[in-house]
């Protein structure tokens, strides 16, 4: 039996990261998904761990072949989810979960429509610039644009399957779990189970 | 905000009842539906706990008007579910769960689109005629007819929306639980959160 693919997006400060990383530490058959880069490896960094580090023609070349679930390009180097490492872990019954933004879920959805989406919505704008100023590291001016980035971003919420609101990470985690939980028992999954099973 | 309603099927044995206590043992404001029926109230019933007990003028009234969400007639009795109650808790932000068999779901579905419907299936038919027999109070025939009647009714499971195989109670009961939690996630229901809540 096949794995299932699930993608998670939210703005920054929604609290994306704790949530996966909750359900990473119940659920050992859970692969996070890691992300392909043009960008230098920086020394603390490792091939394989924060990203697989790839030149610009093997990215472009995997793009041309529809070896990429999604990618975007910023500031000169690209960023994407190379599809091989996922189908691996799915064809052996892992789930996987991607970390990407919303014009990611739509090429990841494009390709794969039997994923199961999932936006992680601040509890409150207001909360969430709170959270953005409590990490003290940005200029004003920055804030204010990571606050009108995710506003632009929590508009395309509508689009997903499920939206968590992240009020309470351990509520937050528990219904990232459960929507999990749920879509494995899905009359669509479950036939397939029932059908190869002589004794029912 | 209200309540989402429920429906829960599978044949004799297959564990439903007990799925259906844990869920209530968890959640104070889940409401097990209470069905109407014509046959006598017996000594040790009260009404409105075991049946709302109405006359055969009244119930086929109610059919009339329309203020039934399904019901059927067994040995000259009827039994059905009183659209009334069931308002009234959703109303009042609670869910509701229905136990009904398959061509209630059928009717209650063609009212209530918006009902999640999940079907209990036995872990094997084997397993079923085992937990059959261990009751130890029919006889073969009676059993053999039962066994008949849970395959015909296990043919209707690919019309629900999520399918619970029953082999491990804690663990059915746990999904059943998700399965509800991430109903209450969909898009559909926390749009309306969203758009109400006027921070976000």
């Amino acid at each position: 039996m096949a794995g299932k693919l699930f993608v998670i997006s939210g703005p920054s400060g929604a609290g994306k990261g704790s949530i996966v990383e909750k359900l990473m530490a119940k659920d050992d058959k859970l692969y996070f998904s890691i992300s392909a880069t043009t960008r230098p490896k920086r020394d603390y960094e490792t091939d394989g761990r924060e990203y697989f580090f790839v030149s610009r023609e093997e990215f472009l070349d995997r793009i041309e072949k529809g070896k990429m679930l999604e990618w975007a390009e910023y500031a000169g180097n690209y960023y994407g989810t190379p599809a091989g490492p996922v189908d691996e872990k799915l064809n052996a019954g892992c789930d996987v979960i991607l970390d990407v933004e919303s014009h990611g879920m739509y090429s990841v959805k494009a390709l794969r429509p039997d994923a199961v989406t999932m936006f992680v919505y601040p509890p409150s704008f207001a909360e969430l610039e709170r959270r953005l100023r409590k990490r003290n590291t940005e200029t004003e001016e920055r804030i204010q644009s990571r606050l009108k980035q995710s506003r632009l971003e929590c508009a395309h919420a509508q689009d997903y399957d499920y939206i968590i609101i992240n009020d309470d990470l351990e509520l937050a985690a528990e219904e990232a779990r459960a929507i999990m939980t749920a879509e494995k028992c899905r009359t669509a999954e479950r036939l397939h189970i029932l059908k190869e099973d002589k004794t029912l």
